[in-house]
């Protein structure tokens, strides 16, 4: 293998893929990122085995040319701060076997031990035609939006493995995703795509990977995304990105029965001026215990940590209906989904003291709900 | 204790002195903060008891206004966290006594238990009159940039508590700090400044506390700095922030004897770049070990990490005399001093593989010097 690279494309290249590096794996070539180059450009991949992320420079872009095609696996963590590091934008990769890379800008040059078993690194192509399986195409900001909006709900727990991972359904022209934690939380969000395939898949995606692959989108601009299903394996891909998820085996439990069917009260807030106060009002929430009211003329936050003080805080309502309430909840949770959200205002449903709190949009038309269920306290 | 106050003046106060509270301390007192307001304005004082900082608000700034006079120590931690993220500008601090301190901004109410011993607080204020205790005064940037090239030597370890410090002598009309880890590192600096009252003085000071009160002087304008001498502590002070230390007691070792008298080869590079590349070559340094080559064309680093990979980068000289010569230093002894060094160009003296470099300015009427001993190698 020898390229000629420009710095700053090879930086990016690295730093996408590295998100998938783990920091301690028991397999050795894991710690490694995998580089391709052929006659149409050059391959980096990094992979934990549940998450694996590949970013393609292509030739034509103007900003690699490649002498000699070869692969090498070279350590992750070594080969990106050397090559963000470099004082000179023309960089040389050379590798006359998959033992050594030897990279050279500047006046400086490198030797760095390649991991001699190339060829046994995660690989993403799939084995047999793509054609095979179902593909539905959603553009990124919408999958992006949803996925963050969704996973804040997950469960952080191993204790039920199904329960840390997204469930992803296709139907019709529906795209919906749920994750819940099985005890407080709960999110759910459904949106119309393009489907004429009529393609139909229910499958449950790790949270973390997720969450990454939503990061790695977020910063390749706006482009449809292709969501391909495959056995045991979940595939999203532009031009540049492919990622390749392990999806969680199982049955995901039924989550429609959590949300409550009436309400008697709802309050309809600013969601800014709500995330800020309910962020000032944490400081004092002792094991993040944080209490709404609906009262007139406001709704009050209030918290307090045993000896140290109390406050109270609250912020105008934008409309009101039903009676007056007031309800404990984990502060938490419940600034985590307001950070993910992206509406002017939301909507506050309570049914009972005892029964979850609904967030939702006032957009009738989004399809989207956060349940949080309240703590039960004196 | 009644005030109004501007928040950003609040959070900036708030900000300075709580660098000198603890994280943790067997004194709870410590873990607050004293604010004490009366007709000249508001003092805010957070302490370790070897550090003391003290930030005044003057009443004649116009951004405070007190209403009725006294003090409090609340828990500074929550203090701070609450006043940074208020979304109103005017904030009222109202303590009816020394248990309670209210806090209101806009819609926020909030109650902060005090800690009832305020007057147990560490003091700033000087029992006895300034005029009977030498005085000196240093322009603020002076000062700083003297002590963050000097502190970068001093000992981090425990074993030899006076190497944690900083010898700070005053003779005539020239202030000189000298540190040392005692093993590897020497850093000393000479300045001239204004002495007619003929002051003279040898001190030790925490290299932790210099370095606190450089990064606050540094926050804080460009103004002249007092220095004053008392029993036991030093003082700094300009015409906000009060910065009181305790001294290390004992006698500074002398650090004559580990400059060598003469050198064999000396060559000059620019620091800008040296600094780049000395950063580069640390990401293969094992052990942090870089060697260092004066040989025609250039001074070449280089440093490698078994089963990784090695490198070796260099720049161009400047200038050169003398011999070819090749050290191995710890790279991150090296790099933490070029950091703190202010100079176009440095130059490097060589006196024998055994014997320390001396990184020195090229100005011959600077009269700073950097020592560092080298590491024997096979």
């Amino acid at each position: 293998m020898l390229v000629h690279i420009s710095k700053s494309v090879l930086v990016k290249a690295l730093q996408q893929v590295y998100r998938a590096v783990p920091s301690h794996s028991p397999n050795s070539l894991l710690s490694g990122l995998y580089i391709h180059a052929d006659s149409e450009g050059i391959v980096f991949r990094g992979s934990n085995t549940s998450l694996t992320l590949q970013y393609k420079v292509d030739i034509q872009d103007g900003s690699v040319h490649v002498v000699r095609s070869g692969s090498i696996v070279c350590h992750a963590k070594y080969l990106y701060e050397l090559v963000r590091k470099m004082n000179d934008d023309d960089v040389i990769l050379e590798a006359k076997s998959q033992s050594m890379l030897h990279i050279s800008a500047g006046g400086t040059f490198v030797r760095l031990s390649g991991m001699s078993q190339a060829e046994e690194f995660p690989s993403i192509v799939p084995p047999v035609s793509v054609a095979l399986y179902p593909t539905v195409q959603v553009p990124s900001r919408l999958l992006i939006s949803v996925i963050q909006q969704v996973v804040v709900a997950v469960s952080t727990s191993e204790s039920r493995p199904i329960l840390t991972g997204v469930s992803l359904v296709i139907q019709g022209e529906r795209l919906t995703m749920i994750a819940t934690d099985g005890i407080v939380r709960m999110a759910t969000r459904t949106v119309a795509i393009k489907n004429e395939a009529g393609v139909s898949a229910s499958v449950i995606v790790p949270g973390t990977n997720l969450l990454e692959i939503s990061r790695l989108l977020g910063e390749d601009g706006d482009e449809p995304v292709t969501i391909q299903f495959y056995p045991h394996q979940i595939y999203f891909s532009t031009n540049r990105l492919c990622m390749q998820s392990a999806l969680i085996e199982g049955k995901y439990p039924p989550t429609r029965d959590l949300v409550p069917s009436g309400y008697i009260s709802e309050v309809t807030v600013n969601l800014s001026i709500l995330r800020q106060t309910v962020d000032r009002v944490s400081v004092l929430a002792e094991q993040r215990l944080i209490t709404l009211q609906a009262s007139e003329p406001r709704l009050v936050l209030s918290a307090d940590t045993s000896e140290i003080g109390d406050m109270c805080d609250g912020l105008a309502w934008e409309s009101r209906s039903g009676e007056d309430f007031r309800i404990t909840v984990n502060g938490k949770y419940l600034i985590s989904t307001l950070r993910s959200m992206e509406s002017d205002c939301i909507r506050i449903r309570f049914a009972d003291k005892r029964r979850p709190i609904i967030l939702l949009p006032t957009d009738e038309n989004a399809s989207w709900l956060f349940l949080l269920n309240p703590v039960l306290t004196n």
